[in-house]
């Protein structure tokens, strides 16, 4: 489509993140749905809710199914979430329709296919930020001892070492990879109004089951409206973006007090075979700024009503996926 | 793209905007490109610069050039805009290049360029404000007379006519219609830093000349780092998509208390043929809350650096057209 | 208070807006409360639901009143909004209590308080913005015609004048001057609901008589849940601080680019009496992004819900009185 | 000041945190710059920088200093930040005016102080979420057995239990509590430009000192530039805001339908003894909101220009100490 940037015919010569757009593909996000729905079909077996004929041939119907997009879009459109359409069209010609997503909400599979794919970014982020810290480091080897004018408030202030300055830059990058480990969501299992009512004494066994089978972390209760951990993945790949941003800024006012540029050129100008200087620091720049402003309003989106809110909900929609891909873009445009 | 809600397999059912997707489709935005160098081609023939010969060769390149994108967009990475590459492709056989784009920079040609669009999404915003608000005065006609539960701070207060509601929503309408006057957008034309000094004494006959043939006003010098009106306009379809979000909160609320669902349901159940209540309400209370949060960033963009901040501009791409689609999906989904 | 940067014992070094802060002082904005209650006491004599003698008292009432804050300060953690006990405060005296505020609610006064309050900050802001660009022009008559180097995308392109320079600056700050115009808030009067349901066929009258008595415009209907204009209002000041910051932007780089401060320094080296380069210019800087920031908030307020949204309303009151502040700070700047 | 809502004469009845204010009175924070100061001068002793007798002296001087507001203001905005005005009247009887300050840096001083600061800051705020957790989960001991109607997408859904309700709204604040122990911002010392220079080979050393000294965490390199564990902090206070938003959300809308508003009442009526519903509810929605718009600029912060940005730094004063005002208002309004 011609207004995102992503894709855009030549604007995603600057706005590519081609780690991370498969992740969000069609393809990619079908699949997530069908390996939740398979995990929990395979859970109401293993509670006893079905019998082995009737799991196997759901999971023959899951796999099976080829989506009609028209419909699916025109139900999204009604529904405000495409799952009960997709859900439809999956078990049209099953003999037991209940072999299939019974006990969950629509909210459970679009959150839980959420998680998958937020493991797969972070996954590839983290690969980008460690190439980065590579250059970076190897950069202070063959560099490091040379001495480059250091600058605070926009002035000279004193001089530096290169290996001084590309500590600072490598230090929160470090930081950022360790917080890796805090950001991993659960799957998402309440049901319609997230206490998992009709699996009744059920849901915990299927918690754990779901969980495992997805390799997933198991969540402290629905996380339906607690959307705190989700915002919090926000705040971490907003900051990597932010890092980066600093050092765009600082590659951009290298590139204007021309005396060092041998920085970026002699050190590494391969880091942007592509790229002319300084657009690689402008970019970086941008799309700091860009999710700074985005992180906001996933902080807007915690304010959920009662048990499940279409508006906060949407507007993470909107949102989230558009920010993994400015990080994606960011760390991508850096390490290669 | 897959991330992109507005053209989303599915998500689009709710994201859509259907009257301003094409306007930001290539093939638009090549033709508002391809006119503003005709425009630039007879300018400078029109100035003395370049012979009728030479203007009629550059004019049939223009009109015949067939975009190689993988170039446009290799270039793009490179250049951080697209126009040296473009306008390379399309001088290549050209007997004078200097027949195209002479004493024009990347800039002038892109925000010229954003102008002609922002005149057609202007255009297509009004009309549907004008749709909604026949609308809701016909609902007012109907149903005027009715007393619903007038509410404050969330609790009730005391009883309103259903005429009075909607005309609370229907003011803010017709003032933001009647704003779109101020909301025109100049032609960009400063040439490398701003200051048109490649065409010297010419310059204010050119200005002249192309602010005519392209039916867009004149500006008051280069706004290559006036961001001024552009974030003005931001700041106008930002609101028109505020005043709806409280009309969707409102929605929202009166689909919570039931009782009063014949508002809508009685007035214009057709409002929403293919969306269940409460989805519009939420939507559009998503839509502002997004657009609301873009307007701060779009207001990041005006800090400038110099005489030309790609920074900053880059910014602006990945946020001003996107705030369109969005306010164009707020409108047409009420209105439809 | 200590986290006000706005009136820290040493952070109001570069934060203080001297023509602003008086504008917000309680006396000032008690003075404008008791304008509008005076008004609406002569509004009731006006339109016959008072006598003459109840009329006076009254305005000796409002005058003399000497408000116990204590008690103010409990009643709106209890009421939300400090208008039921300032009014209470007032009348326990008067022989008939129905002489004032008979007909209105607390957001008439707050809001109306608000328009007299903004139309001020409007007045200051503007004479600073004079001030700006007469020092700016008489700076391009005694240095216009030296040559400074023009950058774009943060590297050297091509020599421009003085002269051209200020004049990008100069350029939007006329824009902006002239639009103040479009943003005189009128009067709010829609009493409990918005609907003006007590005064009944006088409201209109009462509506004209409040509006020429303060000399303020007046409303097409209540604007109670119809913050457009005031949101117009904070986009305006916010492209004003951007301007602005703009200029900041370009103090700073001619800082690190030692060879230009001439033109500050030459030029005017008394527009920071008290601040060393480029002190003021960063300071600019972070003036625009504040409110670039607030104003995503301020438009964030616009989803009211029903009749009176507590919630926007109250965020409305710790956003906008400090974004007058900050645009107050930045022309302050600048102008002196 | 009369913009400032926390202080305000009567808006603070709303807006007051008084757990948080006082660790940013200007007593609390002069006190933290001297005992940095204080474990500065101690630290030169240490590695033999100075003698006994000059440090007991600086000591004492330090001790002694009585801050003249006027001049500290004056150089503030001369140099644009407060130490080396601060610095030089402490040390102006000095014999050695080196036993003060000696390679250390405003910024060192700033930062650490901050740190101090939020130290204090995360300890009050914790204390509230605990005494929160508490109460509501008393509230689910008495009321836990009743059904009210769960809601999704504003509409009525299934009943559910007040305990599941509660568990929901606890959840998170168990998260965020646990959350704490990441977000201890250690002392900032890099000297002029980052790299401890002055200090030398003593620098490791004195960092090791001065961390004991102040009971902060070690840093990993100076993070003059590196703002990422500062905007962690900010992101971690606008979640904690924004899960009482969430909360308050809820109230707003228990209150409209009035039916359930036993469960605050009946479960602690004391929850508001000041306020009335649902000004509480409204309240912590407003709270959340206003963190959700400042953390986004909190993170535009993180792009500082070369070895220190004046520019982003300022920024952070104007948003920082706000948002812990208004996550302690928050928690405070809702634990008392």
């Amino acid at each position: 489509m011609s207004t995102d940037p992503f894709s855009h015919p030549w604007l995603s010569g600057l706005f590519q993140a081609p780690e991370i757009e498969p992740l969000w593909s069609v393809k990619n996000q079908i699949k997530h749905i069908i390996d939740f729905e398979i995990a929990w079909t395979e859970g109401l077996r293993a509670i006893g809710n079905i019998s082995d004929v009737e799991a196997q041939n759901a999971q023959i119907a899951l796999r099976q199914w080829s989506p009609n997009y028209k419909r699916l879009k025109l139900a999204t459109a009604r529904d405000g979430v495409v799952i009960p359409e997709l859900v439809n069209q999956v078990i049209k010609d099953l003999s037991n329709p209940q072999a299939i997503h019974t006990g969950a909400t629509s909210q459970d599979v679009i959150d839980s296919t959420l998680a998958l794919t937020l493991r797969e970014v972070s996954k590839k982020i983290i690969e980008n930020l460690n190439t980065i810290k590579t250059i970076l480091l190897e950069l202070g080897k063959t560099q490091g001892q040379k001495k480059i004018m250091g600058r605070t408030r926009m002035q000279d202030a004193l001089l530096i070492s290169v290996s001084h300055k590309i500590q600072t830059w490598v230090n929160p990058l470090i930081e950022l990879s360790q917080e890796a480990e805090n950001h991993k969501l659960p799957i998402q299992m309440g049901g319609a109004v997230g206490d998992n009512q009709v699996l009744k004494e059920n849901a915990q066994k299927m918690i754990t089951f779901i969980s495992n089978k997805l390799d997933l972390p198991t969540p402290q209760g629905s996380w339906q409206t607690n959307r705190n951990k989700l915002v919090s993945f926000a705040g971490w790949i907003t900051r990597i973006s932010g890092v980066l941003g600093k050092i765009g800024q600082d590659f951009c006012l290298m590139a204007q007090n021309n005396d060092e540029l041998v920085l970026q050129a002699g050190g590494r100008s391969s880091a942007m075979p592509h790229k002319q200087n300084p657009i690689l620091g402008e970019l970086i720049v941008t799309l700091a700024r860009y999710n700074a402003g985005q992180v906001g309003l996933i902080n807007q989106c915690m304010v959920h009503e009662q048990e499940r809110s279409g508006s906060a909900w949407m507007l993470e929609w909107m949102v989230l996926p558009q920010m993994t891909m400015v990080t994606g873009c960011s760390v991508h445009s850096v390490a290669t």
